[in-house]
């Protein structure tokens, strides 16, 4: 068992720590080439994700190599609809696809709730089988799409630089988008309360397109439904902690602290100490390198992760993390000098 | 002659207008047919910008076919790296490309600035091209990329998500990516001037890619250079309004004003009434309906921009656009349904 006190769960407990903890958004990835290996090996994204040795080996992968804090189940935010029956699949070089997008009301009125039990069973499984092979090492984060962001996706049929028909139709008939979204919760609350009974000891939900909308449209259509998803896992596995990461959504951070998750992720435009003064002590945050630093020297690498940790400051609450996801460019003896760079800075007494 | 009173200039003098004015970011552009049919006449995009006659032909067609309030010159903000000597052309579908990016130290410092009298002469003479055929129906709006912008597309040497290598250099030798800067701030501002002197009525700076930086390499890299360009385009025009647009850089509207522009453009992440109410009278305000919306019914785009108008309020200084270019899937009935809310929700007495 990992210890309750690891420095990753105190951190986001907001209790004092060692040093600062760290974890790299898609650590395990294409930047390693174990796991482009192992990918190869699977024959495909969609094969890898859902088979569980295959999903416990890459999630191992960034464990093995760095003295990460923290390891994250490898799997995708679409699992969920896909299990709600859209058809998941990724056509090579052009992202996620739905053979069946939600295109008409009735389609929208015949989504259920997946059970976990059943069509993610390979998902949970995953996550016991990573914690067996994990041997206490490192917590194990679990994670979902937030509704908004499942929404977006499962209306357009694939990925979109502004999700326009998702944004019309909760315009045009916010009744139904919000019935969606209603589902979508229960089913995210639902999958996050399984990982979490299966192992998972941190659950994070990526709000990766809140912030494409206007204020009044994040606070009706994306915020009000996060809310909804943090307090059904709160009902539902109050011991563990709820990381909250709404990408380009700075500008509504007081309202993601009111949510009751208990750490905001943050992305890199925005200062940590600013971002801090005004949440105070709520919530921990986690972040917020700009992954572009990777692609410099390791004395760059150190100096802006040194910039990070002097802007947050001596308090408790920070787990580092990059502002976005690793990117496949980068060399893995950068990673593990950031690593390294933070621990060694941030090391007390 | 356009008359300096035309409501477009009122606005960005924060003068009383007869109803708000409004024209859209890329309303020459690929949802207009005939657009399509002079590109496809022109046989490239570059061939399209960088032949007078042609130039002029699309940014005439939406002011023939709407009641927009100005006009653009078509052009790209790669114009000036091009007569840098980088070798610009695009790739299609891949998006702008230069043949001789910026790799080492020597070539960044052999850069000089292009003289729009030789080298950018073709948009000079569209200007001028532009302002005859116009007829003083509207004014015309010339325009620029921003230092940090064009810095992000010579280093990198085409379009990217992070600019990673740009940003790298600007970490490990800021003295030479401020020299880049300080190059690119005089060659924008002499050519900004430049197409002044040609008759453009008002002028627009371009940051595409500052919202991409931490608040402190905006400030140093971005937003410094920006007022470099407002001063020095101020000195040599001083009569012309200049508009800027920093695409994500809402947390830094303050400093955005304080360079001495005339008005700010914001995307439509932000309320307008709360980015008036940070920014006072100091500038005026364009924008910022969620080019999403275009794809909505027409009842819901009346009701939102109706939303924007609202939100921004009855005081002087509101240029009403898109908080960015509208996408080539749009029906233009749409922009008609627009441009008609915006001016008959706004009349006043």
């Amino acid at each position: 068992m990992t210890p309750p006190d690891h420095r990753f769960l105190r951190a986001l407990r907001r209790e004092p720590v060692d040093a600062t903890p760290i974890w790299i958004m898609r650590q395990a990835g294409r930047y390693l080439p174990e796991y482009r290996a192992t990918r190869a090996r699977a024959g495909s994204f969609l094969a890898l994700a859902q088979t569980p040795e295959l999903a416990c080996e890459v999630t191992l992968q960034p464990i093995r190599r760095f003295a990460l804090d923290a390891a994250i189940l490898f799997s995708d935010i679409l699992t969920v609809p896909d299990a709600m029956g859209l058809g998941l699949h990724f056509v090579e070089g052009e992202g996620p696809k739905f053979a069946r997008p939600l295109r008409d009301a009735a389609s929208i009125r015949a989504l259920g709730v997946p059970d976990p039990a059943t069509s993610l069973r390979y998902v949970t499984d995953a996550v016991r089988l990573i914690r067996h092979e994990l041997h206490g090492r490192v917590p194990l984060i679990g994670f979902a799409g937030s509704p908004w962001t499942l929404a977006c996706y499962m209306i357009e049929g694939e990925g979109s630089a502004s999700f326009a028909r998702a944004k019309a139709l909760a315009l045009q008939d916010p009744a139904l988008m919000h019935h969606l979204l209603d589902v979508l919760a229960r089913s995210v609350a639902t999958y996050l309360a399984a990982q979490a009974a299966a192992g998972a000891q941190a659950l994070m939900l990526f709000d990766t397109w809140g912030g494409l909308l206007t204020p009044t449209m994040f606070t009706e259509f994306s915020l009000r439904w996060l809310g909804a998803v943090v307090a059904q896992v709160r009902a539902q596995a109050p011991e563990v902690p709820l990381i909250l990461f709404s990408k380009g959504a700075n500008a509504h951070l007081e309202g993601l602290a009111d949510t009751g998750c208990d750490a905001l992720g943050l992305d890199w435009t925005i200062d940590i100490g600013d971002a801090r003064a005004r949440v105070g002590t709520r919530v921990a945050l986690q972040g917020n390198l700009d992954p572009a630093v990777l692609a410099a020297t390791p004395a760059t690498i150190r100096a802006q992760a040194a910039a990070v940790l002097d802007a947050f400051g001596p308090h408790p609450g920070h787990v580092f993390n990059l502002g976005h996801g690793i990117t496949p460019d980068i060399d893995p003896a950068h990673v593990a000098a950031l690593v390294d760079a933070v621990h060694e800075l941030s090391r007390r007494g």
